[in-house]
Order: structure tokens, then C-alpha cells, then sequence
């Protein structure tokens, strides 16, 4: 019963099988492989982007960080929402990589909409060589609540930013999860919406460490490369990075794991609505549940062994019947029997 | 016959044995999983240092870059071979990291020697606030010319950086090829002969991407994981790099492969020696050889399929006979009949 | 009519002619003249800190970003108003100078409450290493609208910062205003109530460009010292700093500038009450008014000659009777005659 | 006595009348003001550049580090001398301006010549993505040992930086004592012979703190603004860097004091050939001087008075045949009677 996050459970037996099927002979280091270019040439396909410039990081925040990088200059501001894992959950890595840049939260909690970003775009030039420069535009699909931007919450997003001239980038942490939940295409959700540069997300859907920036606009393809390497993010046996997200795409690994996770999150949440005392705290869109319950109840899942983290308070706190919150995370490997028996059990 | 580096070659099957047995279940990120700690602790065990503090990351130029960023400041200088890695290809990762320190390059090549580094340390010291401040003295073991520092060297530059009070980083890419050569411990190679940090690598010596931070003295270590999730390259899944070195040091098997490769390229440069028109331009004392013949001869191996790089010069130039020089680097993998078809067709 | 800021008026007689004194003969450069000693000695007398480390640069940006480059870290956040100086005004200079901190902005407008305070605190320290760290808190007295916290107020935060370990900055750009309207003596503004670091402004309030840096707790004087250098803002001819320092404080032409400009501020807020439809938005607490009154009127006295900056809104709109805000701040040169000037213009 | 520097000196009192002239009445800050406006408008007469971008900052740091900052980017590398006040005397203000670039030293002392710079060019051309990027080129005119480059050497340098699309820098720290031997056009000097920004100084020929970015091309002006203002280097009472400036240009004072600090080392080297036992180690071609003699020789000259600094050895060392070098620096404001008893003291 392991909830704690997507990050914990194991690589998908595909990716681990062709990250073996890579391991043979010798191959140029660097991303100057054939298996590097192939999967370059896989994701302009998958995304019907013939010019994008496609590159491999093996982390989330390298990805974020110097998409971001390349968006935007240092005494600009990125705008994000306050609950953006660029903002709370990477240690300050956007401000390293950008040089210094601010980040302005949007008011709003892990998405923003059009109508605010435009006000806090508006706030941003009244200063002129005082303030900081307005800069990219960050938003999270999914986001760190686990719900989901509609496409037309995208556009409508894409449509200040270029009314701006400011880029738009989209952390894709969760890529697969959103695309499962919106059923479009990976264009419709990103270029065709106004994004400029996307985290494409794969270690937390079944890598081992694997993640893809895509710059629909390759622009600044070169910068990215100087900047990954001197970020000492260059991989010199760049074919392992590019034969886990080969696995990750051959036969729509990706989509299917994303729908499972989705799947399985869904089944859990069907199964909490039916609990009496379990409150669902934002409406569950793709693999992640907020949902709180009596202190009690926490802790008898915990003497069983499910493993999550609760949100707020504190589980060895005094009363029995104080409601606490829990991030319970659907990864791809959870099983049916695992989800029903967190269910018995907090069923009592 | 594949000489090009020893980033080109395949994971060693007992990495990847390892790699596999790791994929089971679910384990805490980040780091927190059993595996990661018993990594750790082996490390200390290998180095006879139990108070250090161990890090992984994925890159050589991650390592380099972090470890010199915990032992200096913005403001000073790091002083290093002309030659160094850190110098010359790592694309400004140190400058990034240290957040704008300066390299002095010591008098030398590819190493440093206790004098040299005296003067220029002397040098530093006479313009107060003006000038850059002394910082971090950086050597690599086995160096970029495939030369490897004796126990003796070590320790007389380790003299001079306690003399100033200055911080000594080694550069161990290639540490079980140069440990290999001089057949003494890891302790006796590093903090013993004065050395601070450590860049333990294993990726070129038959990992697919992990190296270790070694900090002896673990004063910075909280700093150091503060700088490595901010740099971007704290894994989630770090279960994965954790494996891979285990697979590493099981059956010490990064000894056996340094000793492998080693013994491969001491075959390859006996066989060179003999060939008459052949030079050798320094001692092969590790996995590395630099060795330089007429343009012809190159260009019959490349025909016959031998990859390396050429040093100096074009290979496509007019003289038959113009002297080229070769960078041949033996991997762990290479085979005998590789080495010996390698000589064949020299030999013509 | 010259209301548009602090910035545009006169330096005093007095800090001019103690220029003109220091024009003579040859001086040690780079602040080892007798008068930079002699400055930085009477600072310490001004502020009953005899330990303190005194230093002078030319703008307060400098002064505000170097001081919170040695009180925090990269990896950190440092905690302040919406409003204050260093989040919107200094085009990411804090950012720049800490090697890319972040500002968390706590909750409130121009100033920050103890309790608004500890709960931005207590919210950064739930998230380990992936979180921003929790740094310095800087606090400006007299405020970005012209108030001024209470010596009971600091003293809340004073409490609060210890209470966490973090150092606690003022930006004093408008001290001695702000001294001025609570009567006390410097130690009793600043150190007495926790201040770890003041930025203490002269330029608004007299001078050419000058303000100094007190460090309370002289740990980090090297380091700043480098960190100036490194900034460019160690002035060669340093002594037309001191110079300028000293014939601020010689005969307490500060604090009889503070006060003169604090008592023009009254009479002109005193004025300002006593006609109609004009509204005082913010009490004035220092040498700032915001004040709300009809575009209409607005455009009578920018036609008078009257300078000043509409704080919101647009002075070339349709609706003559719609309400504008306006910034008026008074430096110490303002006459009676055009505070009643002004006066007599907005009366009709 | 006074040769220690030319930092050392009074500030002329056509610069101080300047000062005091500009301190009339109100004035729109940030430079804004008429007074600036001006300056800048003299400023691209001087140069015959109408379409350069002006800039005014306080330091000869700031204006080399913001310089080199718009030409370059973090992942180059800056070319030039070992002994450039750059790479020597900034403590990495460069390095922290451009955000991490490297400083390339070309083969040289205080200048480069155009072949070496070919060669140091060539190197750093081999290595991709891994090794630093070919930056900007800077050049110290006049240099720190007192030398000056020819028009022909300029323009020899520039056809390098122009054939490999590098932009060129000149420190121009001591540009109106170049100018003054060279006999030649500001013109002439710079853009004419392929510089594209230039550090123009000020404060050592007389003001008190002044100095001028000029880009020749403005296509870095409103970055420049940016980077100015982040870095702390734009003055609220812009009208006082302003008023030195329009000061120093005014009746062509800059020329007429660089041409006086030049005759008064002309008047000092002179006296120096006849003195027997004493040596001149560069030809001095500005208003700087090294010059070699025995230590006793120097005792007497501290003892009666004289300020310079002794470039090698030990003032207080056993020998007194023991030859030691002076830098010996003519500030504008030196007499010829102390140059004249500099001598006599010599002598004996």
C-alpha cells in the first residue's frame, strides 16, 4: 500500500528491458548515438513537431530549470502559482539556472488562471528599468493537486502570453497523467495551445531518471546545450537516458501507464467517496487524491502499512477525531488488490 | 576496435545485474531508500572513513563542480593543471557552481607539482581585497594524459594546500585505474596524503552514470545536499544510482575493471613500442595512450573500422607522412583480439 | 513644487562644502584615509556598537543587496514586505548579489507583522531539502508609504527572528526619518530590537550618494569586503564618500534634515485635511503622503508646475472627477512657500 | 611625494566647480535629468558616434564587468593579458557580472599581440560543447605597466575579433593619457580601429568617481540599463556622475590633465635615465613608471617622504645593494617641484 508518491515504486519492466537491448557495443557518447536521434526524431513525431529541438535531462527540476533558462533573462520575473514545484519544491534551481530571475506567484493555488495572470503581467510594467522584467509564464500539467488544465484553460493562458511576447513553458512532471485525463493529442495540449517549451515527464510514469525538453521553437537549441553541459547535466553514456525514454515510448508505454495510474486513482477515489468521514478535497483528475479523515483512522492505515504522507498536522497529535489530510499518489505499478485492501482497511 | 574514450563502451554486466535486482518493490526517494545507505556506508568502509560524508550524482562534471562549490567561495580562485577536465571541458560547470570563482592555472600540463603550486599560490596572496582570495586546489588522479601522481606527489601537494590552509579536491574519473597502477588503498591515495573531497567516479569504468561524492570532512555536508537538489541533480528514483554503484563495488568489481583496462592498454602500448615509426608521447601509466605515426597509418586504421580521436591535426590533410598523434583509451571492454587486430593493421 | 521624491532635490550646503575640504592633498585609496576611519569610528559612536563593521557605498540598492548577501545563502528565501524596496525596485539585485535567494513575500502591504512573520517562517521549513531554506527577514524603516514600525513592533520581530536563528536586516534608506518620528536613539531602532544589519541611508536625505552598511556583528566584515569588491563598489577616491558621511553627521545634520523634512510633511498633511474631498490614504508617519483627490485637481496643479507621481491611475483620462492617488514626498529642501503653494493650487 | 597611485590625488577644481554648479534646484533622478542628457549627448561628439549608447557609472570595475557582461555570455570565455586589471585586481567581478564566464590569459604581460590572440582563439575552438565558448576580446589602453598600443596593434586586434565575430572591449581606465601620446582621435583610438565598447575613465584623471560605458553599437542599451540597475550601479542623483563628467569634458580638461600627467612623467623618467644605478624596466608611454634600484636608495626616499609602491621584494629586507622596483604613477596633480625633489632625494 504504497501511496507515498510516483516517485517510489519500480521502473516498468519495458524501460529495464531496453535499457539492456542498449547495452551492447559501443556506442559515441553524448547524445551523438543513434538511439539519441531516433528518440529525438520518435518525440517530433509525437508531437507533430518537425523543428522542435528535443534534449534529455535525468531529473524534473534540470528540466524546469533550464527550459526556463533559455525562456527568460536574469532580471526578469517568472510567473507560476504559488504551489508550483518550480517555486516550493526545487531548492531555488530556477533562480540558479536563470542567474538570479524572481518568481511572481500568481494569485491563485496550483494552477493560474488567464484573467490573474494577466493582472499580475499588468503589475510588472509600471516600474521600467526598476522592476523586475516581465519573463516566462510556468504552469504545471498536472499540477501538485492532482487536477488538470482544460484545453481551453491553456489557450486562454497561451493567449495572454503571446498578447505579451512572454514564452510559455509547461512542467510536464505528469504529462501522461493530464493527456490520459484530457484524451487529446500531445500538439493539442502543448504548441497548438501557445506552449513554447515543455517538461516531459517520464521517470515518475516508469523511468528509471529520464526526462525530455522539448523547444517547439529551436531558437535557442544551442544555448540549451551549452547550458545542460555546464550545468553538468550532459550524460557522457547518453544512450542510457535515450534507451529508457525509447522504452517509455515504444508502444505507447507512456499513454498506457498513464491511464493506468489514472485508472487506479479513480478506483481509489470511487472507493472514498463511498467511506463515510473521508472528505476528497479537490476533485481527483488525474493520479493524485487529497482527502481527509479522523487522526484514527491514519494511524490504523499506517499500523497496516500503507505508506503516505499526510498534508497537514501531525499524526501523533492528541485527538483521535482530528480530521488531517492525506496526498495519496497513484503510481503505475499500484495493483487492484493493493488499492482495495487500503480501502477494507480504512473501512475498518 | 573501439579506442575513443571509455565513455563509448557497454555497462558491465554485473551494473546491470545489480540495476535489475534493485527494480523490486517500492523504496523511499531521494535517497532515503536502504539501498543509498548501504552504499554510503560502504563507501566509508572502502575509504576507512567513517565520518565522511557520501554523495551520488549521475555526471563527472556534477561531482567536479559541486564538491569544489562546498570547499570555496565566489570570490577566490581554484587552482588546477592547465589540462584539467574542470579547465577545459566542462564548459564554465565549475565558474556556474562556485557562482563566479576564477581558475588559476598552475605551470604544468596535465598535472601539477608542489613548487608550481607554492608560486602560484605565493602570486595570489599580495593584492589584499583586489585580487582573487586562494581557494580550492583541484588535481585529477589518473590525469587527461593518462599520467598518474605518486603517493609522494600527492602528499607534497597535500604539504602546501595544510601549509595554507586551502582545501584539496581530487578528480578520480579515472581513481580505479590510477589506484590500480600505484596498488596502494583509496585511503592511502586520498585524505591520508591530505585530500579533502573526492570525485569517486564509475561511470567511465563500467557504470551507465553514477559517481560519488567523497567529503572527508562532512563539515559541508548539509550544504552539499542543499547545492546538489538546487543544481538539479538530486535523483528521485535514487535507488538507481545507488544500485549501479553497488553493482560497482560488489566483489570489488571497479578494481577488477581498472586493473582490466589498465592491463589492456599496457598490451596495446607494448605493442606500439615495437612497431617501428610508432611514438609514444607519455608514459602510459593508466588507461590512456597517446601515441603519434604517420597520417597513412591512420588512415588505415579508420578503413578498417579502428575509432579514436586524433590529438592534433586533420586526418583528411595532403602529407602521407605528417606525424598525427592519437588519443587511444582502453576501456574495461575492450578484448584482446580488438588490441591485437588494432597492432595487425598498424603493422600493415 | 517638487514632491515627486527624496531623490530630486539639493545636496545640503553642509555636505557639500565637507566635500570641498576633502579635495586637499593626497589620500590612501579604497578606504584606508583617515577620514573613512574616522567615519566609520563615528558610526560606531552614533550607534553605541563598537564592534560594528562600517562600511560605505554609493547607492542604497548596494547597500541593501550586500548586506543580505552576507547574511544569507543562495539556497535561501529571504522574508520581507509585498512592497518593500528590494522586491520591487531593484530589478532583481537581492537575487543577483545572493547568487539567486529567493523573497518570500509575507503577508501585508509596506510592513510586516510578527505573527504574519512567523507564519511565513513556520511554512518554509516542511519540506527538507527540496524546499527554498529559511534566511534572512528585512524589515524597511521608514516604509516604501511612509510609516514607520514602532520600536515595540521591531522588538516583536527582533523576537521572532532569534527565536529561528535568522538575521534580521533594515533597510533604512529613510532612517533618519523614521528616527525623527520616534525620538529614540539609533541603538534603540536597530540593534536593542534585533537588527543584525542596517542599510543607512544618507543620499535621500542630503547627500550626493552615500550610504553606509552596519554590520552589528562584525563575523562577516571580510567577507563583505570582498563582496563589495566583487560588486564594483568599492570606490577608488574613497575618502568623497567619507567625505560626504562626515558632513552628514558633523553638527547632526541628519537628524535636523530628518526632522525638517518629517515637519514639511506635516504641514503639508496638516493642509491637506482641512480640504475637501482630499483623502489620506496611508497615515504619514514620515516625509510620504498618499492622498486621493479628483483628476480634475490633479491636472490643475501638474499645470501650476506642481511634480509629483500619480500612484495609480492615469492623469490623462476622461472622468475629471475620478479619484487618482497621489505620491508626495518631502525632502528636506522643500520650502514652507511651496508646501503652501501647493496647498493654495489644489484649494482653487 | 605622492606616486603611490593616480587614485590618490585631489579631484580637479574644474570638476569640483562642476559639482557645485550642478547642485542647483530640483532634477528628475536615474538620469533623467538635462544634465545627463547632456553629457551623453558630448560624449558621442567626442567620439563622432551618434548612434552609441552612454552609460555612467561610478568605478573602473563596474564599467569593465557591466562592459564585458552585454558582449559576452556565461559560457565564454574573455581573452586577455595576464596582467589586466581584469583578471588581477577585481577580486571576479567579471566572472560575477557575466554570471560565470571564464578569463582566458593570452600569451603576453599587460598587452596581447594580434598573433597570440589568433592562437589563444584557435584553441578554444576544438572542443564543442564541452570546453568554454570564444568570447569577448578586452584590451587595456593605456596598460598597467605604463605601455601603450599603437594604432596599427588596435587595428591588428580588431581585424581578429572582426574575422572571428568576437566583439572587442578597451579598458580605458587611462584612456586620455593614451590618447595624449598617440596624438590621434577618441576615434581613432576605438570604433575606427574595431572596438565595440569601451570602459571610458574618468576618475583617475582628475574626478572624483566617474566613469563611461560607451557602446558603439546600441544593440545592448536597454540590457546594459538592465544589468546597470541590478547591479547597484545606477545613481538615484544621477546628476552628480554627470555634472564630473560634463566637468571633465568642459574645455577639454580630460586632455589637457592627461597630456599634464604624461609631461610629468616624461619630466620623471627623464631625471630617472641620468641617475646612475638606476634602471627602467618597461618604457614608460603614459604617466606610469618601474624602475629599478638599490633598496638603501629607497629607504631614503620613505624617509623623506616619498609614496610609491614597491612592485617586488621587501622594503624592509637585509641587503641594502639589493635591487627593488618602484611603480611610480604621475597624477595630474603632481608638481614639478615634487618631481624635481623625487629626484634631488635620489640623487643623494
Amino acid at each position: 500500500m504504497f501511496f507515498a508518491s510516483d516517485n517510489t515504486g519500480p521502473a516498468h519492466p519495458e524501460v529495464m528491458a531496453a535499457l539492456g537491448r542498449a547495452n551492447e557495443g559501443f556506442a559515441t557518447p553524448y547524445g551523438g548515438d543513434t538511439l539519441t536521434a531516433a528518440v529525438q526524431a520518435r518525440l517530433r513525431e509525437v508531437f507533430e513537431a518537425p523543428r522542435a529541438a528535443v534534449y534529455l535531462v535525468a531529473t524534473g527540476t534540470a528540466a524546469n530549470a533550464l527550459a526556463l533558462s533559455v525562456l527568460g533573462q536574469p532580471w526578469q520575473t517568472v510567473f507560476c502559482a504559488p504551489h508550483a514545484h518550480i517555486q516550493e519544491d526545487e531548492c531555488n534551481a530556477p533562480e540558479f539556472y536563470s542567474g538570479g530571475a524572481k518568481l511572481t506567484l500568481v494569485e491563485g493555488e496550483d494552477r493560474i488562471g488567464a484573467e490573474a495572470l494577466s493582472r499580475a503581467i499588468a503589475a510588472e510594467q509600471t516600474r521600467g528599468v526598476h522592476g523586475p522584467q516581465r519573463g516566462p509564464v510556468s504552469i504545471t500539467q498536472a499540477t501538485e493537486r492532482g487536477t488538470v488544465y482544460s484545453l481551453a484553460e491553456i489557450e486562454a493562458i497561451g493567449a495572454v502570453t503571446q498578447a505579451h511576447g512572454l514564452p510559455l513553458h509547461m512542467d510536464g512532471a505528469r504529462f501522461a497523467n493530464a493527456l490520459a485525463t484530457l484524451g487529446c493529442s500531445p500538439a493539442e495540449m502543448t504548441w497548438k495551445r501557445g506552449v513554447d517549451a515543455l517538461s516531459f515527464g517520464a521517470t515518475k510514469n516508469g523511468c528509471l531518471g529520464v526526462e525530455a525538453v522539448i523547444l517547439f521553437d529551436p531558437a535557442h537549441a544551442w544555448e540549451f546545450e551549452l547550458r545542460r553541459k555546464r550545468g553538468a547535466h550532459l550524460f557522457s553514456k547518453h544512450r542510457y537516458l535515450a534507451a529508457q525514454m525509447m522504452g517509455y515510448l515504444d508502444g505507447d508505454l507512456w499513454r498506457r501507464s498513464g491511464a493506468r495510474a489514472n485508472a487506479n486513482c479513480a478506483r481509489l477515489a470511487e472507493g472514498l467517496r463511498d467511506i463515510s468521514g473521508v472528505g476528497i478535497a479537490f476533485e481527483p483528475q488525474a493520479n493524485i487524491i487529497f482527502c481527509t479523515f479522523a487522526r484514527a483512522l491514519h494511524r490504523r492505515l499506517h499500523e497496516a502499512g500503507a505508506q503516505y504522507n499526510i498534508w497537514d498536522g501531525d499524526l501523533d497529535g492528541d485527538d483521535p477525531d482530528a480530521p488531517l489530510t492525506a496526498r495519496l499518489v497513484c503510481d503505475w505499478s499500484i495493483s487492484h488488490a493493493e488499492i482495495d485492501r487500503f480501502l477494507d482497511v480504512l473501512r475498518g
